[in-house]
């Protein structure tokens, strides 16, 4: 069999582990790259440094790729949509990729009567303003393109914090939505093919700080019902959108039920887990999704699976000890070979165990020996 | 953090997935090849083409290696030990790298009285006649360096195929011994540091034809006293001959008890399963022991892994089906990119159960799915 050539636009650490997974099936990767120094770089099989968003690059990069895929939403969509026109086969589709938008997402859902919070697309403080005089203050407002990791995410508490953030954003579409009473956070990852065959993983609830997402725990211990109820919505919108590879889905468990927060058609943080603790990973079936063969197993391959990500430290912080984290047992260590800046993902731990709490542990263990920081003190929303 | 740079001398199988393994670490890897299309250079931080055993190839692929560790034997070990006195750092050294010579290998045993088989180091057909007169007919004949899959060993009924196969070798030494009574063949992986400490994992059995192993299964369900054995004989060979990164030492169990049949010192075919099977792979361990770094947990990830060699057809084989392979739910796939060749190990298929008969089963379900032919009908000693 010749090997398929999986294009993917961007290079960052999603890629990376996608190139990395993709070597045990002998698939050839190509990434578009800023830099040849970015995260993916030393695992594709080729590398080509371009912008993904001038057409000319674009259209050199998918040439002789079976099929191109994405570690990142920052691609026009429209111009995706032509390359598709051209018969190159975009997986998931530039439909799906268009999901990455915040507003246009939102209103989708709630169109197909999917459980979103009440929200409104604006661009102007004077409309946050009405929509706070209906939902009350604060209000949430999150960009609807270009956030990431807890930027483009503002609290607002009244009416001069809207009209100093909304004024700075010069006019960009902006999702507004209440301050919800959130108990926890929780992501369902879905795996699909285009032929329609889907295949779940067991949901996680991810610990987010300042809208960062630091540890995630498999299996998210909350009640059944909502467990089902997320889980049937979650493999719902990936039908109804059509996502090809992995698409997350991402839940406020609030007073009112589950809520669906975000969407990302990629494989996605709250995923990272599934290297050591999934039967087959996020990674591997994303290529075998978008390849559109058949799906690996998604079973949990321990009892409980903890994650934490590896944030960039103050510049003053201590050099990293990778032999401290080593050193504690059953602490998988993966770094992405990024330069450090205060708050940025550089990596990530996981740990199993035989329940959640003595995962948790082991990564927070690992994670305080490697950045020589005392152990996270989040808790888990029951533990 | 610098990331450390370990060049890797050979560019087969091991060294891609010791490269594989060893982008979750950041650590680069370069390695020398034969050719640009060698199974390694996909997943390798950098590559050189170039013959080890060129002396000025080999300089200049050492210059900027932090450490320099080898995926074959096909070394020249004075070439080696003429490196390391200039301060390379080689891990493990040019001396236990000596010990894949099968005649020192067992004479150096035999030293340190590890249970060998009777043995005898022969150049000439005379003496394996007066070997056999000693021992019996038939006789097993090994060619101390060069053989590997079942090359270079030679079952020999009677003298005139013995005067046929030595006349054969133009003088090349032989190892010879008794043809013995095997009732399984065992091998026991162990990671260690330069430091000294050691990781052992659990025993798999093997199960072999014609010299070429065609599948595993851990753990091996052997009587506990020869387990425990095997587990001290192989920990304090390592120790004994200073073996770095994994040595794999292979036995025989016979009626007198478990025998050292053969070492590797390197990452080994029967160690593959860990990948999926182990909580740290074989791949992971060795790059931690080359580099001093902390040992990972050698435990078992699962209660039974099985793992089947993916050989070379006939040439009139139908072409591999990959997404067959992939359909069987719970099958790990690993394919090494090479030119395929009857009897050629081109990959290997893992598969988790809850005990080693299901684990098989769908090690040979996905393997057979794969190739197209009928499943193996090869058993376990004791199944």
């Amino acid at each position: 069999m010749t090997p398929p050539m999986v294009g993917i636009i961007g290079a960052g650490q999603l890629a990376r582990m996608t190139a990395q997974a993709a070597i045990s099936l002998a698939v050839d990767t190509k990434v578009l790259a800023v830099l040849p120094t970015d995260p993916a770089c030393v695992a594709a099989t080729a590398v080509e440094i371009g912008d993904p968003n001038d057409p000319a690059a674009l259209q050199r990069f998918v040439a002789g790729c079976d099929v191109v895929t994405f570690d990142h939403e920052r691609v026009d969509p429209t111009l995706l949509a032509r390359i598709e026109t051209e018969g190159v086969r975009v997986r998931p589709s530039a439909a799906v990729l268009h999901f990455s938008d915040k507003a246009h997402q939102r209103v989708e859902l709630a169109a197909h009567g999917f459980p979103v919070p009440p929200f409104d697309v604006v661009t102007t403080a004077s409309e946050v303003v009405a929509f706070a005089a209906a939902h009350d203050w604060p209000v949430v407002a999150k960009t609807a393109v270009g956030g990431y990791d807890g930027r483009g995410v503002f609290v607002l508490e009244n009416r001069d914090q809207a009209v100093a953030t909304i004024g700075g954003l010069a006019g960009r579409r902006v999702v507004v939505e209440p301050m919800l009473d959130i108990s926890a956070e929780i992501a369902v990852l879905v795996a699909r093919r285009p032929s329609g065959d889907s295949a779940v993983y067991p949901m996680v609830e991810t610990i987010q700080h300042d809208g960062i997402c630091l540890e995630t725990i498999a299996p998210a211990t909350i009640d059944p019902d909502l467990r089902t109820q997320a889980r049937n919505i979650a493999e719902s919108i990936a039908e109804t959108i059509g996502s090809v590879g992995i698409l997350a889905v991402e839940f406020f468990i609030t007073p009112d039920g589950v809520i669906v927060n975000e969407l990302a058609p990629r494989p996605h943080n709250s995923g990272h887990w599934t290297i050591e603790g999934a039967i087959t990973s996020q990674f591997e079936n994303h290529v075998r999704g978008i390849l559109d063969w058949p799906l690996g197993d998604t079973s949990l391959a321990a009892p409980a699976v903890a994650m934490a990500n590896i944030l960039g430290g103050a510049p003053s912080a201590r050099p990293d000890d990778l032999p401290g984290a080593l050193s504690v047992s059953g602490a998988h260590v993966h770094l992405y070979a990024k330069p450090t800046r205060p708050g940025r993902k550089l990596g990530h731990i996981t740990a199993t165990g035989p329940d959640q709490t003595v995962a948790l542990h082991r990564a927070r263990t690992a994670l305080a020996a490697f950045t020589g920081t005392p152990m996270s003190k989040g808790t888990l929303h029951d533990h």
